[in-house]
């Protein structure tokens, strides 16, 4: 491996973060790192730093040769492509924390960077501190990993903790953003689109897999009632937003981001208020659990750090399993242990499923219990309606093999007992 | 970086661990590694695999120009020294389990792999299948690392959970014998040895420190008395063997291995029996928890695997820690705020402390809360006395500066108290 370079880093967006990284990097010159121009959008705000540091000009840092590593911390999404893929032509290495943006683009991502001889680090896109992409390319490379499940999203388990205390989902989206864990616009948040944008970026390290953010089954928690809380408490789960991604026995991936009643034996149901979790298990380590701060100024600094030090010693993913497994894809053909409320009998079509196991019935609330393949629930109508809550049950995964010994009448006189 | 190597592997000790590795290559094509010739001690015991592949002679390993790596997984670290720089002096790189040999050699065998120019990894030999070095030498690499602490050790810790749950020491050492997660001669695990072996080898890792294992200030559980199980459920707390290296604010380090008090807050708290947890906190980024099983046939395998994988794409650790920090140290310069039973008032000299803030007596065992320095402690007769048990408490470390504003008369008035 090489030596470590010396690096002058354009960096542009200078929020909590950017701030925070100009700061560490100016406190800690072990390093060898330091910031020579930040591009910003406001050149009237404020700012923390000597007046020459700034400028409005793109070019001023993705042209400078004296500048070898572009640093991209800004929210916006297509503004962030644009930055990156344009660094990349000029030849430049990015670190980026930009989730949505990666997720949407990694395919031509890679390629650019394959294309231009260029590194791409983004370890804070995904659960902040935790240096889960790191670990699933240098030390689960190998094949003997299974699945990898964990809680992605701080802000919507921040919600789902003071639910599983009390709190109705609006008090508790409420002090969620109060208390900064959520954004004003939480909706990327809480109908689960940034826990799919990260699993859509770990399938790529952990399966070899390519897919858009919308091919993953997706529900958020903006449906959970009160009743599926009342449910949990009483059987004593919690619910956690989880995202998973699990080899079958085909080879092929089931990967989903769906409330889950998670137990008390696992480690997940520790993983409280704005921290994130992931287990990934193997096929021999059996459970190795990741925990640590998901999101907030100072974890995310944190892995850009680790990024811009991994960088001065010429580090690169190498998508080891992307090259591995040329036919590593998602599938839906398998099925799901759930637990489904709604307001009205009619509002679901019991016939989805392959069997109901239990139901439950209340003025103004219905429960059912049963297995569905993910094919189905997809499709289903009801799936997408805002009145109907999806959790999925702790037993969570079966595989289309293990079905076929289920007797076909036992399932059609437990739907006849929905009153079918 | 450059791209992998088919390996062709010369295996030491065909134990559960090594006949595991063996199958898992054999079964997984796409690692591109096998083992070519198999080093045994007694050729005449029965093993399920050709017996072409088994020799007693060292030579047919090591001189062997097909074989680019040796892996090494004997009980004897005595022989197992002798293979590794052996090896390393053939020009063969080498993936090792054998922590007291790492621990105890570990600034020579830096010197020889840098001298032979060959790659040694180990992560099997801490905390089996976390990969603890391997993030600490990726991922907190730079100066921001703080303090390092965990259960390192499963033995131990199964022991205990056994007494958490009621069971005292002898009864829960014999469950572990059976359970085959303590050796019949464990003094290596329940005197501390061996996490105190682990620890050497994250001091290197983690702050750039070489030590012999000997110069940590070290305790193991075989002192524990019953009262001590019982004063920590009465106050909800759990008594756990902890590694721990701390960076104090002199830029030194303070390491030991010891019993200590950890509350329910803690990742700590929740693992149990034969688990490791390791929790690494950085300036940034807050704590980051790591866990997994620590020992046994399969996690011991998977890291030995995923090793050979890293090797396979030349990978080396860097000792970026001791490259930089040619000044790091460790220092006794602390003090830790103990509890500490003992049978007759005696038998403790209460002027080492530098304040006792409580003090019990009941027939047969006195116990006493009291601020020590690290130095009086490691020099003090009575911490070498079978009889006295010292667990540190949840407050932990104190810094000597942080000291200074405490009123010297308090501490005379506490001591008095003891009636001295």
């Amino acid at each position: 491996m090489q030596h470590n370079t010396e690096l002058n880093i354009g960096l542009f967006g200078f929020g909590v973060v950017g701030e925070g990284i100009y700061q560490v990097l100016k406190g800690t010159p072990s390093l060898q790192a330091s910031i020579k121009k930040v591009c910003i959008k406001h050149p009237d705000k404020k700012r923390d730093a000597p007046a020459e540091l700034f400028t409005t000009n793109y070019d001023e840092l993705i042209h400078d040769p004296e500048i070898n590593l572009i640093v991209e911390l800004i929210d916006d999404a297509v503004e962030a492509y644009k930055i990156v893929t344009t660094a990349f032509r000029a030849g430049k290495s990015v670190v980026s924390a930009n989730k949505k943006m990666i997720a949407e683009h990694l395919p031509e991502l890679i390629e650019l960077q394959h294309q231009h001889n260029v590194s791409f680090l983004y370890e804070a896109a995904v659960c902040g501190s935790i240096p889960i992409i790191r670990n699933l390319e240098e030390y689960f490379d190998n094949d003997l990993l299974q699945n990898i499940y964990g809680i992605v999203n701080g802000s919507t388990n921040y919600i789902l903790t003071k639910m599983d205390a009390g709190l109705n989902y609006s008090a508790a989206l409420q002090e969620a953003k109060q208390k900064g864990f959520a954004e004003s616009n939480p909706a990327l948040d809480v109908e689960g689109w940034d826990a799919t944008n990260k699993l859509t970026i770990l399938l790529a390290h952990a399966h070899g897999i390519k897919t858009p953010p919308s091919a993953v089954l997706r529900q958020g928690i903006t449906r959970l009632h009160e009743g599926d809380a009342a449910y949990a408490k009483e059987k004593g789960l919690k619910i956690k937003l989880v995202a998973q991604a699990s080899k079958l026995s085909s080879g092929k991936v089931a990967a989903f981001v769906l409330p889950q009643f998670v137990t008390s034996d696992s480690q997940l149901f520790t993983v409280s208020n704005e921290y994130n979790g992931v287990i990934v298990e193997t096929k021999l380590a059996d459970k190795q659990f990741f925990y640590g701060k998901g999101a907030g100024r100072y974890p995310t600094s944190s892995a850009v750090i680790s990024d811009i030090s991994a960088f001065s010693y010429e580090y690169r993913y190498e998508y080891k399993k992307l090259k591995r497994n040329e036919t590593a894809a998602l599938t839906y053909a398998f099925y799901l242990h759930v637990f489904v409320s709604f307001p009205e009998w009619a509002t679901v079509n019991k016939w989805d499923f392959e069997e109901v196991t239990e139901y439950h019935s209340t003025p103004g609330r219905q429960y059912l219990k049963g297995l569905i393949s993910a094919e189905k629930l997809r499709a289903a109508d009801w799936f997408h309606n805002e009145s109907v809550s999806v959790i999925v049950q702790p037993e969570g995964i079966v595989e289309k093999e293990a079905l076929v010994h289920k007797s076909i009448k036992k399932v059609s006189l437990q739907l006849a007992g929905v009153g079918l």
